[in-house]
């Protein structure tokens, strides 16, 4: 079943405000076996949401609208409704007095404005809300209106035992238990072109299998995601069926696949950091500390972080991590043999079983046609084994740092992982 | 005039991800006198979009449209486009050379899915995309269709330049000057509801001035933002109506107003720092990098930017910075005397002017009653000049390193701005 969210409140059209209450909304209408098809935001115009109620009525099984179902001349969602449907609103005693009730029990009086909350569509059944004035309200299908339609009030305190109260209560025993659910695998060090050239072949098949996956692939800075989501009629076959193709994923796409549980690339590197008894130690030039600072982001990452250092200047290499003058006047600050020389020095000096070195350029300046801004130099040292990279990243500086400090700490994975 | 901003991809419509490009779009469009009257979210379905396309260029004077021009069978957008106009899309040379080009540079070579990025609907201008290989399209009305349409890839580096190119070049000549018009303050080492008790009496008879202009504060880690927005007929007025606006928040609010200008706290600190012709080291604990990190984050940071440490165990402590083991003995290595001996130590082995020393409890484990999770200590050395604070923060692992640089940074800031 399909569904289309509805978010009111001209705050929502500013800059400032993003509408949030839909992921809850989403994450408790997928858990039961509906997809959202759609979401909107539109502001406190009676007119306009008018419309676009009566489209979304007619094309999906379930709407649910969110906000201006306050007292004051702002609040147009009960309004739009009776245009929408063509039905008139009524004062509804009941609501009346449980409004003027709570005003009463908190010592006030209600002011006249809060009587247009107790206006109810013909033939709207009313949802209680626990925590506030604006009663929810719940209108079925008739034979000029094909969806259902809930309208809630827009605070999430006031909104969510309403949500939780009409999924278990009006929703669930529409599906029958059957819903969505995800998996979600991270990979880095490919672009994602190159994932999907692998994964398309895979995953294409999927949507026509018994119980249809659908696959979305996602690029962010320094890594790509496939958002795979079940749709199916019990939480085991989803299941079954899930472990079924995220295995298939990852034998096609190898270990650049680093996580398929929600982890952190950092969480990943600290989870076999641990379970190898292996302690780390950093020397970051371009990347500043985001080496380190992301790692000890990590509940727990005093197990196996040491310590690192920011030699971010020539002499804070030569002087906190014994890089050789010499060495930088030949191969200059970004060059191979300095971060190798970086990732042995703090090892040394941390005491640690693990060194990293990383010196590049973050730009915007200081690049040259030799080496270009985003050139980036890379080394882990593990007991007697060394590896040394060069990547050339694009991006501004921040990016070129997150993507050199992603290179780096993937680099101690597939090490750790002996797969390099 | 009136636009319509509408969100393409399917990870938009699950729990995970909101739409945040409408926000900067938002702010660029009400900049120029447009107002936003509507949004939407669809997934990767070429006839949810073409559907939503016809009925918002009906409705609107201008649709702006992000994602879905990506490589790959899920990106539907020109697809859509091509449905929705009724013109056929023709492959653009031009476009695929570049493509090619910048495969080329890169040392890859073209995928052949990217051939679909040279896909073009009839009548489409072309938009450079500076950084990223899909092209953002402009459509000007005909007669079937009444509102001009953008098309901008998702991924905020690309679409932002290709965005402030079309407000400059297209959309403001449409417009005529008129707008929305806002600043920012950023303020820190204060509450929410602190900062709102010094402003609102400020503020409030704002609304009613010839610019009219309206206050909104957003708290979040960290800081507190007031965002201030004037309407006016001309940049001219709506700026000097800002100006002194602006100059009041700070005449009441006083230093703890970092920034009025969109810099961040790293970039202001870091303008403090490079106009005093000082230097600057850290010794960084439970922020694990984060301060050196956001320091460096900054173009041009090698300026003033020494190096660091992060002395995460005791030994590096002792072995970078010199802490005497008794030190730690005594107080523990979460105080105030540890704190300023990392200080002093990074001043000393970095041979900056300035040393920062940042101890603490991030969590979730380590806390004791005495010093709970989130206490830390901070110590900055200026000159002959010591500071030593002591904060206890709420909030998760990262929000407490956050925190820390946080008040690590604004410390250093209040110090180089003679202000303690």
């Amino acid at each position: 079943m399909n569904a289309w969210i509805i978010a009111v409140g001209s705050e929502l059209l500013t800059p400032f405000r993003v509408d949030t209450n839909s992921l809850l909304i989403t994450d408790r209408l997928n858990a039961i076996g509906f997809k959202v098809s759609q979401k909107s935001v539109v502001g406190d115009d009676a007119d306009s949401l008018a419309t676009l109620l009566t489209r979304a009525l007619a094309s999906v099984d379930l709407v649910v609208c969110t906000g201006g179902l306050g007292p004051t001349a702002d609040d147009v969602t009960r309004d739009a409704v009776s245009r929408a449907l063509g039905v008139p609103l009524d004062l509804d005693a009941e609501i009346l007095a449980g409004i003027e009730a709570r005003f009463v029990r908190r010592g006030m009086v209600m002011s006249a404005i809060n009587r247009r909350q107790a206006l109810v569509p013909y033939g709207a059944v009313v949802l209680e809300n626990v925590n506030g004035t604006a009663p929810g309200l719940w209108l079925e299908p008739t034979l000029s209106v094909q969806g259902r339609l809930v309208l809630l009030p827009g605070p999430p305190r006031e909104m969510t035992p309403m949500l939780e109260a009409l999924v278990r209560e009006r929703l669930a025993p529409l599906t029958g238990g059957g819903g969505l659910f995800r998996r979600v695998l991270k990979i880095t060090g490919r672009s994602e072109s190159d994932v999907d050239a692998v994964a398309q072949p895979i995953y294409g098949p999927w949507r026509a299998r018994p119980v249809p996956i659908e696959t979305t692939i996602l690029a962010v800075f320094g890594q790509v995601e496939l958002h795979l989501t079940a749709a199916a009629g019990s939480r085991a076959d989803a299941h079954e069926a899930l472990d079924a193709a995220v295995g298939e994923l990852v034998a096609g796409l190898g270990p650049s696949v680093y996580s398929v549980d929600g982890r952190t690339l950092e969480a990943v590197v600290g989870d076999l950091l641990r379970a190898s008894g292996a302690t780390v130690a950093a020397a970051e030039s371009c990347t500043g500390g985001l080496v380190m600072s992301r790692l000890t982001d990590v509940p727990g990452s005093s197990d196996y972080v040491e310590g690192g250092v920011v030699c971010y200047s020539n002499r804070s290499k030569t002087e906190w991590v014994g890089v050789p003058d010499a060495l930088i006047a030949e191969h200059g600050a970004v060059s191979e043999p300095v971060a190798r020389a970086m990732a042995e020095g703090v090892r040394h000096r941390a005491g640690s079983t693990i060194g990293i070195g990383v010196t590049g350029i973050a730009g915007p300046g200081g690049g040259t046609p030799d080496k270009p801004v985003g050139t980036v130099c890379i080394a882990v040292l593990m007991h007697d084994d060394v590896r040394v990279r060069t990547v050339r990243l694009i991006g501004n500086r921040e990016q070129v740092k997150y993507q050199s400090a992603q290179a780096a700490l993937n680099l101690l994975r597939l090490m750790l992982l002996k797969c390099l």
